[in-house]
């Protein structure tokens, strides 16, 4: 059966009434026992979907767009070939659609009708489009001062904007007061987020041939990634599927890196980072809320976490686009990141990545991003 | 033996020897003998490579990005369910990506250091891309008056931009100039990229069980789909894959139609049409210059040409964004196509279309056209 449990005190709660936190205002995690047969999987359509005795979505709620099973390709980086997930090319341009594929549909299937959510980035985007195809209404809180034209995918999507005036901070507190009487559909507290993307770790196996790779370098903003592909490699330990977890690399810009602070210091929380503007937008996250968590995926599989440069963003941005590659400078970090991690790294190490987010998210900036 | 055939004086050609119209000035067809074998297809990566037996490039030559095997959704389109492959979801957000793939796959094949075209669209993007992959030098030649902001894409992939003075014919010109001692990689002329996009046919038989649609509803621009589906379907007639070729519905805007005006004066040519500015930027072609094999692909299947006016594609595109899909507004006249070809049609047709471009190549003007 599956079940909310707190993190905090272990509070037990159901899955079909919606809930964001504990009463104890602990973070969430979700109790569950997945089914993975490859036999079963391998002849089913090419989405994420095909796991779904691992998802704890009932049989029947799936919800698509098309999302998933993502092309693994060996792309030359730091002089390496490393296989690398193409996770620009979901529906709706960023990895964010695993995530927002599995919530929604969980969500439609307790009878929501009403979310809202706090992203005016990538994760906002993929919670509309799934709102959108579920029929369900969708408002999205975003900080008043965002530019109208960076919010025109969301507003296709049919989702209401939410301008909220101040910080990112009052945005979210806005959030979580409309959340007292709507879902709150929340890429970084909602566990079934989480739950759609572990199938990321899912695919890497299959994709490998049942085996596990040695390596796998994410990004680190919420972690949102980072925890998916843990918990997604976890329970493919715990079935037998594979015999070690990956080592998770976390890869974060040095411009906003409280996840490498703490990994330095041997920290066993994570403090808030003092952040300065970066390329990498998507990861500028300078408290993470499952920070802790983070810090124990990175640890207990022994990985390590890199801060990267914005010269390392850019020439690597640079560097995947004349090999064919439009991903975002979000993205380039995590490349930027895994090209550094496999200078040091065993010659005979299986190392995966991932192109987090398309670089027509950014289209009217290419011309800049390329020339200067 | 593959080789080139002249349309008009049926004089053939060398395929290893670069070429992109006979002597005569004619058009060149590609003599071929594809195979393909479901069984063996079946367990083979989800790129359009699976069908490589079919493909007119020897094997080992392959060139991928990930390209391929999109997935077609059931859409509620003119309040009918029909069959959407999600051509947007390329590595370089169109379909574009089938033919260049191809095309490009046998450039290096053949040894070629350096391509020149002449798009500053998808097609334009496509074949930079792929060039990129392959490690060619690619020079694309342009309107002049282009704003640098639309071509961001293009010279993130490393390709020269080349700006040409006057009409758009003046840039075609100064291309087909360049063309004397460069590979011409013509999305229009060349027909490896129209065998390139055949391979929507074998996906769309294929993901329907080996059966074929009754009708497809296709963009007809320059017809690079509609004659690739064409090509596509017969020979999947020819190999006993199918037992007919789907009837071709070929959309245009009602503001640039000239395939829509023959066809209904019923004429053997298409002649040059007048045009005005259409939200179907990218199917705005006056003169096509396959015209005449285009029309005849649509009697041939006893299809029909349907012409759009800008208030259908504005709702359409529209509607597609609530429910949840992010296209280009050029997309979005052939799923107003489709929604106006199934309010007449047979209850028990399959009908299957697709979404061309992706929303985020006009990321910028998403705002605008949701709110307007
Ligand atoms: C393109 C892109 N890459 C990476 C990330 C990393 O986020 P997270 O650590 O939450 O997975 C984000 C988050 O928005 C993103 O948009
Ligand atoms: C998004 C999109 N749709 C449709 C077309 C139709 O073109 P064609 O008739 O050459 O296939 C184009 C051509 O550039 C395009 O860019
Ligand atoms: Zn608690
Ligand atoms: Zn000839």
């Amino acid at each position: 059966m599956t079940r909310f449990v707190c993190r905090d005190c272990g509070l037990a709660f159901d899955v079909m009434v919606p809930r964001w936190r504990c009463d104890c205002g602990g973070l969430l995690d979700l109790e569950f026992s997945p089914r993975l047969d490859p036999a079963e999987v391998a002849g089913r359509p090419a989405t994420l979907w095909r796991y779904r005795e691992a998802l704890p979505v009932p049989e029947g709620a799936e919800l698509t767009l098309g999302e998933g099973f993502t092309p693994m390709l060996e792309v030359d980086l730091g002089g390496r070939n490393v296989l690398v997930k193409q996770e620009q090319l979901f529906p709706t341009g960023s990895y964010k659609d695993r995530g927002a594929a599995v919530m929604m549909a969980m969500a439609a299937h307790i009878g929501v009708t009403d979310v809202v959510e706090d992203s005016s980035g990538n994760a906002g985007c993929a919670v509309a489009a799934f709102a959108a195809k579920a029929g369900i209404r969708c408002r999205i809180f975003v900080p008043a001062d965002n530019s109208p034209g960076k919010l025109g995918q969301i507003e296709l999507y049919g989702a209401e904007l939410n301008p909220v005036p101040g910080t990112r901070e009052d945005t979210a507190a806005a959030c979580m007061a409309a959340a007292e009487d709507r879902y709150y559909a929340s890429h970084v507290y909602n566990p079934f987020f989480f739950h759609g993307t572990k199938t990321f770790a899912f695919e890497v196996v299959e994709q490998l041939g049942w085996r596990a790779p040695d390596t796998v370098v994410l990004p680190a903003g919420n972690g949102t990634l980072l925890l998916g592909a843990h918990i997604g490699f976890t329970e493919l330990k715990a079935m037998g599927l594979i015999d070690r977890v990956p080592k998770l690399v976390a890869v974060q810009s040095a411009r906003c890196a409280p996840l490498c602070a703490a990994f330095e210091a041997g920290a066993a929380t994570v403090a808030q980072a003092s952040s300065e503007p970066t390329l990498a937008e998507g990861i500028a996250i300078a408290l993470p809320m499952r920070g802790e968590q983070m810090l124990r995926a990175v640890r207990d599989t022994g990985g390590v976490c890199l801060a990267v440069s914005e010269e390392a963003i850019l020439a690597a941005f640079r560097d995947m686009g004349r090999k064919g590659f439009c991903i975002e400078p979000t993205s380039a970090a995590v490349a930027a990141g895994a090209a550094e991690y496999v200078r040091t790294a065993p010659r005979d190490e299986v190392v995966v990545t991932m192109f987090t987010g398309h670089g027509l998210k950014v289209g009217d900036k290419l011309h800049k991003l390329v020339s200067d």
